[in-house]
C-alpha cells in the first residue's frame, strides 16, 4: 500500500486528511458562529494551533479532535464526516 | 471548561477517547478477521503501535486514523463511530 506523502485512499478516491479535517473545521466553527479566537477560547486549544489545524498544516491526535467535537457540541465521528461535504 | 487527564466530555456523558478508539478499532480488526500482525503487515504500521492504540495508550493522529480507515475499508468518520458500541 503506497501512499503519497499527503494523499491516501479510502475506496477508490485519494485525498488529503489534514486538508478536508481543516476546511469541515471551519464549516463546523462557522455554524457556531464563532471565530478562532472563540473556539480557542471555548476549547482550551492555542488560536494559532487551530489556525494551522484549519489550514490543513497540522496533524491533530484524537484527544484534541474530541475535545473540539465536545467544545463544538458534535460527537467525534463527525469531526472526521468531511466526504460528503466534497 | 475542565478535563481532567483522561476523560472528556461529549454532551453530558464523560468517555476516554483513547480507549473508546483502542477498544473499536479492536472490533472493526476482528470483523476483517485480522491479526494485529495483519493489520500492521496491510497498513505499514507497526504492530507494536498498532497494540498501544489498541490498549488506550497512543494518542493516534489524524493521518494514522485515515490510513487505518482505508486499510479496513471504512470512512474515516466511522473510526471514530465508538460511541453506537456503548
Amino acid at each position: 500500500m503506497l501512499w503519497s506523502i499527503n494523499t491516501y485512499k479510502c475506496g477508490n478516491m485519494e485525498y488529503n486528511p489534514l486538508q478536508l479535517f481543516g476546511r469541515h473545521l471551519v464549516t463546523l466553527r462557522k455554524a457556531h458562529g464563532w471565530s478562532q479566537e472563540r473556539l480557542a477560547l471555548e476549547s482550551g486549544l492555542g488560536r494559532s494551533y487551530i489556525g494551522g489545524i484549519e489550514r490543513g498544516q497540522r496533524n491533530i491526535a484524537l484527544v484534541n479532535i474530541c475535545i473540539l467535537a465536545s467544545t463544538l457540541d458534535v460527537a467525534p465521528a463527525e469531526m472526521l464526516n468531511f466526504f460528503d461535504k466534497e
